[in-house]
């Protein structure tokens, strides 16, 4: 121990460190492993990498022996599970019972339940896989742990992201041994609590993007609405009361005109939770009250709705570019060459339109420029490296100047047409009028809150001052949204 | 002991992995807080999650017992600093004198102090918060940390990039003793060495983008001056001399003579500095001696130019495809046509001309790719899995080759117009002439610099040969950022 | 050790958190470096910093000691390796030998070799820096280290990505005592074996993009390909035929026939491999029989592939913006304008085309979204904090949704021009046509393995079941692989 205790500043460090070490055959500890599959194998790989002996069970040793690695010991599952302490479970749930002829020797040990159900398993059964395996073996620990962890990482080695490994048992000292394994194995682990959290890990692996569902939905769900109404006022109408076929303007032009609605409104929809939370606060006096779900979950799904935005905004741009190489953008011009010779006009100039148009689009650009910063910013690896400040500072004012941007946009692009009558198609006002309603609010209320009586009182309740009286019962997650809209 | 003798492997792991442990009272350690805001609360609730015994300190502890995870024992002040070694202030440094009262049952124990100043703060108190605590309460040991941490890291625990926990104190012990906190906790504590470097860390949080503030005002100077410039050939000048109105060319056309401009200069300032550093060092005849710090700063922020360079090059793609869509470019054709025909000329071909254009334009565009992977390389998360030769190979090889492009695109783009009186508007050279200066001082050089005998000395001057008489004086910094300038 | 026991949730802790502790002298570790160049300095700072005592020998300490941290103590070599267990080696292979008369004094002692060598010394000698100085000091144990690892990142501090640092030696011992001041310094060990290794790690400085190689000469081999057809198609055989001069069609409209083109091979060249590993699984019977080696390696490339693509396609885009802006397009179109006017046609409007044209363009830029979503799932940020589904979903499902998506838009794009006998040039059939084989023939598989019957038999072979009699011999990786492939 003397060394140890001299220069502890490298004795202790022995462990992350050192692997070699663990190569010396009497020190590495000894593992089990059920089961013959790809994770089987690849577990089997990366435990000896990381200085472990392992021992795989196998109900036809000769047969299986070629596909683990030559240090591994492949041996009869009776042998197999006889001397290590902790044996990995590596087989799917079907076959569990299949082991219960182990029961005996593997009583008292750590079995660790790897096992990810397929979807249709996760929903028939309502108990997890580790708690059956717990079931099957009552003489021993089951800890759930590496589900999340794919046949690949185990070999390739985690990378940076996905190095965590959720870790669950009913048994502390258990749950402690695996911690320490996976940590040798490179991994992170990361408490989940008891056994009961098993289904909820099993689950990990089956999420698919939860946060960009109802933003993706929301976003279809306006695209649809605004594609209808553009439908009729630029196709249907023409066609009925005109009798013009316009029908060729459905894949480009009636698409380009929906999608800057979208991403609009969109881009709107983030900036409004915000504004609504800080109503809230305002009208409560207290920070410390909780927001109602919806909101809460609305403010967590911002950057979602955002990126959405920016994505129709993207799209946007691509179908504006493609209207000048459209054929029918070439006969127009031909066409109008033409009238212009036959009626002998030899100069055409309106300088209204033009000076619209040259405005419109420059803002245009302008727009998207500052949201593509919003999504460069917002990628893992940047917003990690931003501090609070310049986040909320690139997030929320850079986001605003790209909402008063696109406001511009839209009302130099309506320009006066929202007072000409025909413009109503059916009655039906220009589409840009509807998309303006939301953006106006949001800018409004945002300038409100710039009124130094209204800003100093909600800065005080966000620095945690309450008004007397002001009830307050919370959950610790609402204080950090709280929190979060304060910055936004 | 014995058992920790025999598996170290595992046994010393147990710290970092296991919380659950922690879990057990009597085996947790206990932690004090004081205060009852965002932040307190967010502490408590990991605290009690890493497996700490967390006791809070409040003048209300009826009032304040709702909002702290039940785990959480919150008290009276005077009972809650009693019995833990570490307390956590977590009160505005207005209200630390309020804590006097304490100082008896406080005397001798580790005051953490994670408070973060306003900006107004900062500047109005020259003493760090840090400080003044310490000031207040010299019987006890100050530590600073936690302060760069927002209560929502806290509570969604740490990620990725943001996991450094910068901590300073006077005294080792304390600050080890909170280092280990930290980690416990998932975080990376970052020696910052005395208590004097608190006023330091309290300004992280205040950091607004730094490293980009110079750069961008250099754009921006760039931008207006070109702009300046443009407006008066382009549009000034026909008002003046040929009273035509051409001022609708503001919005966009003018705009999109000005960006490139302002682009390719700001290409040319990321690679002037390098050709500097290296003819320093020939001159010199070592890499050792400091290199002056305008040149030491401006080597630091080539990849912010670089990146602001891509984005005006961006904006200025975005702006040449909105020209076909402009009103005005559709007058001009129709006009144009029409004149034709009254001229009755049947067939319109300038080759000239036409070769130009499309010359000019593939240029550009091919920049324009070369500069996107540049921009891509120098994401945190890309430039990170890159090698220091993968690296330099991009970011100087590749970033030359787009110099050389756009130097292309620039060249063709004026064509013969440079020599052509009819282009000197007010005797104004036309705008390329002045941005083509530092760009082809650079190609020269970096040419010159692939001479055998100048490239060989460089490179022996690189490896840490000297030419005799060398003067060496230098900072370690300096070298490092000579080894990087040695790349581009 | 009491003290140690009763609260080791910290206690253990110690090492990994605190680096001011080692700051007191008596406690810190001495290490030795000789040499003074970039690394050498750096080392000292990153080593002093991280509380190590350090020792520089130098032939001339009074000229080198200016270059130090003023913490390291500079002295003469013979002094300077007395003290310490290890000795960094910071000089170059050259001058290795002329360390010989220290060979007393360092006898026993860990040397660390962190020296890289050049492309040049690299190929030149067959044996590694370490072994050669291995073989200079064979009473020494030298350890491969820090080589990785620049000068830069040394003072800086390592940054996420580039924390792991590869250590090799015969050693055992020696390797753990590196790798524990490797991970006081910040860094990540990785074990990579015995001094055998030293050749393969002092290559990895060396190796530049390696997996870009093969997929980059691929693409540009088809561009060339492509390049020349369409040239011969557009612009030879108008010339030699018509004898007209379409020479100006080389650097944009010929370009832009050949981007897309590439980039839709590619894309196709994405998914093939998948398409051929499911066909060898249903064949073979099993997943566990290795795939040859070819495969393999398609396998590993389908990133970068799938990059390429994109990368041609976005360029394709930006190609296509720029033909409205050609002056050959302005021409056309006024002389199209005068042509009509003299053919007294006043109307000009060709549904067919209109519609071709409109169709084919929405198809092209909603192919360009899907692709960018994928190009942006595929950086490293984002890739690691997908779950394998989600990746999965993605990268496969997504992909062949741009891979059906570009198809259509190949195909309304040549419409009806396949059978038209006016479009084969030359005997040549037009472009277009060439590319869809390989994207239909995965589209094609895809369909088939959607079929019940085979997509069942498809998951049962990817669950792990195997036909009777199903040979198998494998190595883990492929079977990693197998389960990759799994998902695509």
């Amino acid at each position: 121990m003397s060394r140890e205790m001299d220069k502890p500043l490298i004795s202790l460090h022995l462990v992350d460190s050192d692997t070699s070490l663990a190569k010396v055959p009497d020190e590495a500890p000894k593992v089990g492993i059920l089961g013959s599959g790809d994770f089987a194998r690849s577990l089997a790989t990366r435990l000896v990498s990381s200085g472990f002996k392992v021992v795989v069970g196998s109900r036809n040793p000769k047969r299986t022996a070629g596909l683990f690695p030559s240090a591994a010991q492949v041996t009869f599952q009776e042998e197999a599970v006889s001397s290590p302490e902790v044996i990995f479970v590596a087989v799917f749930r079907e076959h569990y019972s299949s082991l219960c002829g182990l029961s005996d020797q593997l009583a008292g040990k750590i079995l660790v339940d790897v096992s990810n159900p397929t979807e249709q398993e996760h929903l028939q059964h309502r108990e997890s896989n580790a708690e059956y395996l717990a079931s099957l073996f009552p003489t021993c620990t089951v800890v759930k742990a590496f589900n999340v962890i794919s046949a690949w990482t185990l070999q390739a080695g985690p990378r940076d992201g996905n190095r965590q490994v959720p870790i669950c048992s009913d048994q502390p000292e258990a749950k402690r041994a695996v911690s320490e394994m996976a940590i040798t194995m490179g991994f992170m682990p990361v408490d989940m609590g008891s056994l009961a959290s098993a289904r909820e890990m099993e689950a990990m692996p089956l999420r698919l993007l939860p946060a960009w569902k109802v933003p993706t939905l929301l976003a279809l769900g306006l695209f649809i609405c605004f594609y209808a109404y553009n439908f009729v006022r630029d196709v249907l109408q023409p066609y009925v009361q005109e009798s013009k076929n316009k029908f060729f303007k459905l894949p480009v032009s009636v698409v380009n005109t929906t999608l800057p609605c979208v991403a609009y409104v969109l881009l709107s929809l983030v900036y409004l939770p915000g504004v609504l939370a800080a109503t809230l606060q305002l009208r409560r006096g207290t920070k410390y009250h909780r927001f109602p779900d919806w909101l809460d979950h609305w403010l967590q799904h911002r950057k979602q709705i955002g990126l959405l935005s920016f994505f129709c905004a993207a799209l946007h741009a691509l179908y504006s570019f493609c209207l000048p190489l459209r054929r029918s953008h070439r006969y127009d011009l031909v066409n109008l060459a033409v009238k212009q010779v036959l009626a002998n006009k030899s100069h055409l100039w309106v300088e209204e339109e033009v000076w619209r148009m040259e405005i419109y689009l420059s803002l245009g650009v302008l727009a998207l420029g500052t949201l593509s910063l919003l999504a460069v910013t917002s990628l893992p690896s940047i917003a990690n490296s931003l501090n609070w400040r310049e986040f909320s500072f690139v997030q929320s004012s850079l986001g605003f100047v790209a909402l008063v941007l696109s406001t511009l946009h839209t009302l130099t692009y309506g320009w006066t047409r929202a007072f000409e009558e025909s413009r109503y198609k059916f009655y039906l006002p220009p589409t840009f009028t509807l998309t303006l309603l939301v953006p106006c609010v949001v800018i409004l209320a945002k300038a409100l809150f710039l009124l130094p009586c209204i800003s100093r009182r909600l800065t005080r309740i966000r620095r945690g001052w309450e008004r007397d009286g002001a009830i307050k019962f919370t959950l610790p997650m609402d204080n950090a949204l709280a929190e979060k809209t304060s910055h936004v």
